[in-house]
């Protein structure tokens, strides 16, 4: 019994070593200085904070503690299936299939039930139907958005975004959390100003 | 009172870009290939995913969704304060009053109670006196000593660590997640056995 719980906590403790690497793994968004990549460790870190302060504008259905489980696990996959750059239609090819082989081998290195649990947070972040989903989607979006604003324009500015791209990636957010759309399109319409997100002809 | 909202809103999305910079703040610890230094942002998310995995092990009163906002919020005063290394003593003299300080100001920009309930986390951690702040704090012990062994001793190794000094350092994992003290004893023996923690003459 001793021995099956050692068994129990090594394995634990080697999930923990395995998910450093989630602190190699570099999103196109920037840090809000501009001066490197962002990686998506201190991401998942950013939406946790923002998943407390937003807490009093979601659903009364939303399930904060399950929102703070579901953010900080929502990028493990990436480890092995790398991030997708949410504009480029062509890599998100595959993208799905890559990321459930991920999860599969990344929760599968902790004790069966407890890596179920967490495969099961992640299936429901991805599903994205519950209440609880569709208020940490909405931050993961919101995110993004923030550090962009900050940066001067970041990954929207470098890879030529258009208004229309940035509106329909932030769409989930007047799902989520709709009272913080108008601020939303406030920042959006700011940087289409500055000529940080592209404005199409009308 | 809508505009009282917005503004509310307002000082929200402010607080979450200004804490963006905590992913600046470099520690003395390594990521876990070596490559880098970790980031205090980065250090949180790693965390909050251990206070998951290591739930089972907490004693009854420990409040794991308590130690998950703790733990996401443990580190912001190093925005101002910056990282104190643990096992600098000249570094860590006034180490108290300068992040008391930037408390202040930094739960000081979101709306009254919600950064006084974020404060009052803080407080918990910092006093250590709770089953709660213990295993968050055994926590924020064991982090580094994975990153530790996993890079090949990192800090231990840079600074001439000795076995001492580490031992003293991870005390409060006995002390907070009691049942781990083992395997944190045969890390620590495997580091010096390869000459990555110092060891005394006796």
């Amino acid at each position: 019994m001793l021995s099956d719980s050692t068994d129990r906590m090594r394995r634990q403790l080697a999930f923990l070593a395995e998910i450093d690497r989630l602190k190699l793994v570099l999103r196109r968004t920037p840090v809000g200085d501009g001066s490197r990549r962002e990686n998506s460790a201190e991401h998942s870190w950013h939406l946790a904070v923002a998943a407390l302060v937003m807490a009093e504008h979601a659903d009364a259905e939303v399930d904060i503690e399950r929102v703070l489980r579901m953010v900080v696990l929502h990028d493990l996959v990436e480890i092995d299936a790398g991030d997708t750059f949410a504009y480029d239609t062509a890599a998100n090819v595959g993208r799905v299939e890559r990321e459930i082989l991920a999860a599969e081998r990344i929760f599968g290195l902790l004790p069966g039930e407890q890596g179920g649990a967490m495969r099961a947070l992640w299936d429901e972040f991805e599903a994205g139907e519950t209440a609880t989903a569709r208020f940490a989607i909405a931050l993961d979006r919101l995110q993004p958005l923030l550090v962009n604003d900050l940066a001067g324009g970041g990954s929207w500015r470098e890879h030529g975004v258009s208004r229309a791209q940035v509106l329909a990636r932030m769409r989930p957010i007047e799902r989520g959390i709709p009272a913080l759309w108008p601020l939303v399109l406030e920042i959006v319409e700011r940087n289409c100003e500055r000529g940080h997100i592209l404005v199409e002809a009308s």
